[in-house]
């Protein structure tokens, strides 16, 4: 018998269903078009001038973005190809899309462009709003404070600075600052500099390339050498094996020897803060258990260290929930979850308790962008009125099936369209996939990730995997 | 006997003040207008409503700019106040310029606002033409590469990047990394972090408030205490007493003990890179004189460390010329200059030579922003269209003058409109003058900074001079 609970159910799939059906982009080509090697002979001649003035060695092609649609980007050439790597997972709706293009013709988005405020001197009248429907809607659970900056490297920074000045003032308790800390620090020298406290961050790890968010990173060597570096830890990230049933007692080990190695180091009592990414995505796609981000968590507690989340490539989506850590179930909040991307503005979400006692110690000249804002308020918006959320579980999974039945492919894995593989000859593949009409993007020794834009559907993901097909030769 | 020559000088001076009569802003207001207290009750509800979610603590007033017009800037409550704070310094023609609401309108700015490149990926078709109007027209002469990033301490993070990847490659010649270096840099330790290499900056300098920024900035203890810092040297930036022409032989001798402990450190040969502003701005307007400025880029040449000019807030006009080190007559360029603020976009210049040997080492997701590269590009055109250098050294003399007349303010310095005074009881003098009217802000312990847009002219300098008299009581 049919009960309401069942048709409900049933009919709440039939509806995602033919949301899979539905075409974001009604006028998107329908499948890639490819005339000439890529990069081509337009795309390089723009490259050699180029070249003067800028270092173009790590340039795919130059695009042409006003024939660009939806999930397709052209080039220089005429070339029109299905776009799965999205300038390195940074664009959330699609190229052009509707909701951008009618934007830029509102009168307080002219303003807001024509404007640029210092938004700790000056805001605009409506940066309030902003504030709301861009970033507080969508605040992850219990976080009510959000400071915006320029990039994801500041937004880590400044996330640390936070830590830093949260437990310094802890263990200065009711008193001031000491006149010794405060000539000490304009000498960069301890106390006022202080030596004894460090963020810890995980191998592989990537937060940035700035000094201090560099010092976090270790993806690659080339990132790092000779540019000096805080003496700050790393524990182990744990290496999963796949298929993850069938390494369940494997990986729950490696997972509790890096939180023992984590533990080992943050009971030195020296650590403010802990910053991991819920997937490390230029480290190599690595991923680990909802038990494992818990138990970080506690350990953080514990020892009394901010936990951070940085949700720079993973937020906005791409993973299935709007953040990647709701689906860790935390018993409690991060304490700080940083972003930028995906969501075209960055900063950090916190709570009100770490907002530093006196003014002016988190501030910069723009302190964030109110034109960047006001387009993160409409791809909130995108996502709630087109269930994209929905539409990047359905696809994710979708793509997750079928990726593990083409040979070659190793070590599937993803959450929602989040999705990445190894295979051994990665850098030809990813070539040979581009002059197909596919862009993709590597991570790691040789991983291939799928970054694909949130209005990534089913019809994309065959083109995606027929094209692998082909160029696998299968 | 009226020569050619004379005729012409003369011809020029003429055009020049024609050129002070004419209002680059025929529809700007003729006078401030201020109807309640500043910040007035609307600022204040907006601010508290804000305060839930941002620190309002710095906030002036709350800024209403579809109603500011050229120099004026209006608030929440109705209030119009002349600005000569400009953002922080980072206006550069005005509230609602003409050229930004038309650039605003243009197809190719609309693209490039609807789909925001990996500039290191997929830059646009025209990137390049943006590079070359916007910064290459107006590079430091011998200075063709520019790197752009999203802020000044981004800027200024990257040389520092240059520098040390410069003089690694410098001291390890023809040899590959050594395997001892790659592997120890994913620890963040020696020698692959060297501890060898350090960023020499100056007492009272701003450089940032990233993690190796405010390594090099010393301007004010709040901004660095309980922050961990590199351990990097600071010479004394020289105390000059004014007037200038009363304090010669002082003066002479203070720059050079400021040289000599610079010299002295340098010695040690640690230091890749030494940064300097050539108008130390947030820690008190402090100059020094051309020829300090050349003997500093010497003994960066005695001791192979790159010479590198901030110029985030003096760049792009504000001192008369373009780039404030232009008035140095240097014998050769700097090594590299950073910009931001007026400019909109931000980044460096450097030579060629620095450009390092191997891909992704200067390298993040966006690597700038092409719309704010195409506002830069209307920036520099506006600046030659209208002559703003030369209104800029006429307003700014004309200020100069009629400062040093005025009791109570004390050490007139600038360059061009960029201009600063001394004042024992700065901080209420800049909540009156705002109560009056004029927009401003301060710097250092008791200076107040000029820091009007190109566009600030003859009659907009009257108005403050009469509201700093009505104010001081004289």
């Amino acid at each position: 018998m049919l009960t309401l609970r069942s048709a409900s159910a049933c009919l709440k799939k039939r509806v995602r269903y033919l949301a899979t059906m539905t075409r974001y982009f009604p006028d998107e080509p329908s499948q890639p078009t490819v005339k000439t090697s890529i990069p081509g002979p337009k795309s390089k001649e723009i490259m050699s001038q180029l070249n003067q003035y800028q270092d173009t060695r790590s340039i795919f092609f130059v695009a042409d973005y006003a024939k660009s649609k939806g999930n397709y980007i052209a080039d220089a050439d005429g070339n029109v190809l299905l776009d799965v790597f999205a300038q390195i997972a940074s664009i959330p709706l699609g190229y052009n899309h509707p909701t951008f293009l009618e934007l830029s013709q509102e009168p307080q988005f002219q303003t807001a462009i024509a404007n640029r405020p210092a938004l700790g001197v000056s805001p605009n009248i409506d940066w309030v709003d902003s504030v709301k429907s861009a970033f507080i809607s969508v605040a992850p659970k219990g976080m009510s404070n959000v400071f915006t900056v320029m990039c994801g490297s500041c937004a880590n920074e400044n996330a640390f600075k936070t830590a830093f000045m949260y437990k310094a003032a802890k263990k200065r308790g009711q008193a001031d600052f000491s006149v010794q800390e405060l000539e000490s620090c304009m000498k960069n020298q301890a106390p006022g500099s202080p030596e004894d406290m460090v963020i810890l961050s995980f191998q592989q790890a990537f937060h940035g390339r700035l000094l201090g968010s560099l010092s976090t990173t270790a993806s690659k060597a080339i990132h790092k050498i000779d540019i000096p570096a805080f003496n700050w830890p790393k524990a182990p990230f744990p290496k999963l094996k796949y298929p993850l049933d069938e390494h369940k007692d494997y990986n729950r080990r490696v997972e509790e020897e890096a939180l023992e190695v984590a533990d080992a180091i943050m009971s030195e009592g020296k650590v403010a803060g802990v910053i991991i990414e819920p997937v490390q995505s230029e480290g190599g796609d690595n991923h680990a258990s909802p038990e494992f981000f818990r138990q970080l968590q506690a350990l953080c507690k514990k020892h009394d260290a901010l936990f951070i989340v940085d949700e720079v490539q993973t937020g906005v989506g791409a993973t299935g929930t709007f953040w990647a850590h709701e689906a860790w179930n935390l018993p409690t909040p991060p304490d700080i979850v940083t972003f930028s991307k995906k969501f075209q503005a960055a900063g950090f979400y916190m709570h009100s308790r770490l907002r530093p006692d006196q003014p002016y110690r988190l501030y910069n000249t723009w302190m964030g962008d109110p034109v960047r804002a006001m387009q993160a308020a409409r791809i909130v918006q995108e996502i709630k009125n087109k269930n994209l959320l929905d539409n990047v579980k359905e696809v994710g999974q979708y793509l997750q099936d079928h990726l593990k039945k083409i040979p070659k492919v190793e070590n599937v894995r993803g959450q929602g369209s989040f999705i990445a593989f190894d295979m051994d000859n990665r850098d030809s593949f990813l070539t040979e996939m581009r002059q197909r009409g596919v862009n993709m993007g590597g991570c790691g020794e040789k991983t291939v990730r799928l970054r694909p834009m949130l209005t990534f559907q089913r019809h994309h993901a065959d083109i995606l995997l027929d094209t692998m097909r082909k160029t696998i030769g299968c």
